[in-house]
């Protein structure tokens, strides 16, 4: 039943949107203001004390503190689906609602940085993270931050990849949030024609990037819990007839472990041709962050039913959290995957998390 | 000393250009009308009857036919070197300088394309093979061609690859005008996100792409004489952390023999990975042009020094000639490649051409 109220919620907040036929809700619009806005009545219902910060976070609060923060956001990317961050504060008021705890529930006014291509201003904005800089490109001054202290943060977000469902599995714990390396890498040889240069006298950038983009992907399929990806690569001047000079490509490492990824990127530094210059500029680091082992324990007591344990490869606002508080995050199955308008969860698996998080709730 | 003149005139044609500190030249333009009326008076210093066709092709004649012909281009590709193409006809007015034989030497007015993004127009005009779209294109009315038969036909041309340079010698005997076959390939995987999805659940374009780019190498490398490029990659969407859906590519192969290049397309249709589809799409198809063995062996016989054999791997105004009339191709060695700024030749090397073009013009 509560279920069928998240799902319903969901939809009724897929309404509010800059774009008309597509869900696009990003920070400091009329949309997620009129999404805020819903909640905060929800909030109520919930028996929650709502308040607000000026970076538009909104937070539903009962009982003495520390309490246990239920959070995720309520903004999204471009032409997004309708449960990415919603469904995890839908849950939280349903676990309000379902019991009298202390409590305190949170909506994220930007976690996708949609907006200002920019990183978790909204739980940055919350626990007072956000530099002068932030205040001034969004235009708003914070005074004291929201965040008061916390017995923990459990964030329930819909998995991003499609492990759960190859699993065929309803709900996944989290056990850590990957640590990620990212670099423009550019790959020199000699710009040659392509019908009169022989062979052995060729410099072909492209050939070396090509034994480069298959090593990433060996390693990583020989690496436990690797993954690594080149996703853009690009020949600048390239033509049909011209021995490419230089290849231009990105490359990202993710792995639970920091000191697997920076092997993994060591080993990758290696990778080479002779007659070929590769030089490596590092484009964004974070290292990986971790769940608490006891939270992540009594989250999987929790659960009534069949689960696994995953790692997540994408960031979420629990990253932000986990520098305060113990941190816990539970992955609801998704058939359409996230950031489209496909995303997709059942009433079952909603209501599996529901439970899950609510006995979760109750045990801390 | 008519070495030292031909880099003389060579220096003045260059002068000839539509863009003011670099060379380009293209058809029906000021800049190739210029150059044209220079080469005709030095046409009839040389002794030769100069005549012209609609498309802006100059002739030189003397003597009854058949004829035989020495000939190149005098328009450019945008920031051009002074010898593509300038060379040839400026050695045929040296032979005709040197000699009273019956010759005719041919300055075509548009190899490189430049300005209709064409092939050939110059010589196929020269030979009535333009069409009445062509015509049109063009602008002109052409009537009746300027060939009239000929015993044979020579062109002297830099070599526009490596291979001169690299074997230390001044000359080549050029044995065939490879044929090629150029496709564009799109190679679909699945999309996915670069951190939430497993190694083992990709569809990864670029990694099949990648081991495609190999195969090209190395069967090109296996192959006697077969040169294979990739020479254009692109990752539709491409973002960093998106494994790449879609990559299209072109794929550019050539050799002297049709069987050998047929059967080289052949195998690389082969190549695959499971879960990647790939389609090929036919862009450019040409048979190679063989040289006539009597013609090229005389040429080998009228070198006064070193020289080499090896094929062409680019097309020239001999590709249209050759279906008329027995052809040779003479290359020179040039330091700076072609089709930039940087060519090069020695007075020397060119004295060298000179002396053979001419004795295979008292030869025919």
């Amino acid at each position: 039943m509560s279920a069928r109220r998240v799902l319903e919620r969901a939809d009724e907040l897929a309404t509010f949107t800059e774009e008309p036929g597509r869900i696009t809700r990003p920070l400091a619009t009329p949309a997620l203001a009129g999404a805020m806005a819903r909640v905060r009545e929800w909030m109520v219902e919930a028996d929650l004390e709502p308040v607000s910060d000026a970076m538009g976070n909104l937070v539903g609060r009962r009982g003495p503190g520390p309490r246990l923060i239920i959070g995720s956001h309520l903004d999204s990317v471009a032409d997004a689906g309708r449960y990415d961050g919603i469904l995890g504060v839908l849950i939280g008021l349903e676990v309000a609602a379902a019991t009298d705890i202390p409590l305190e529930v949170v909506a994220f006014a930007d976690e996708e940085g949609l907006r200002f291509q920019s990183t978790f201003l909204g739980s940055r904005a919350y626990v007072g993270a956000i530099t002068p800089e932030e205040e001034a490109m969004v235009g708003i001054e914070l005074g004291e931050p929201l965040f008061d202290g916390a017995s923990g943060y459990l964030e329930v977000h819909i998995e991003q990849g499609p492990v759960l469902v190859a699993e065929d599995v309803p709900l996944g714990v989290v056990t850590a949030i990957f640590g990620q390396s990212r670099f423009n890498l550019a790959f020199t040889g000699e710009a040659a024609h392509a019908g009169t240069t022989p062979m052995t006298m060729r410099h072909d950038a492209l050939a070396a990037a090509a034994e480069f983009v298959l090593a990433v992907e060996r390693l990583a399929h020989e690496t436990e819990g690797l993954v690594a990806t080149v996703g853009e690569l690009h020949i600048p001047h390239g033509a049909c007839n011209v021995v490419p000079g230089r290849v231009d490509l990105t490359l990202d490492v993710r792995h639970a472990d920091d000191v697997v990824r920076a092997d993994a990127v060591a080993t990758l530094q290696g990778v080479g041709r002779p007659g070929i210059d590769v030089s490596w500029a590092p484009i964004h680091h974070h290292e990986a962050t971790p769940v608490s082992p006891t939270l992540r324990a009594k989250l999987a007591e929790a659960i009534d039913g069949r689960s696994i344990e995953l790692p997540s490869g994408a960031g979420h606002d629990a990253v932000t959290m986990a520098g305060l508080t113990d941190i816990a995050i539970l992955f609801v199955r998704s058939t359409g995957g996230s950031h489209n308008p496909g995303e997709a969860v059942t009433e079952g698996d909603v209501a599996l998390a529901i439970d899950a998080a609510t006995r979760f709730a109750c045990s801390i």
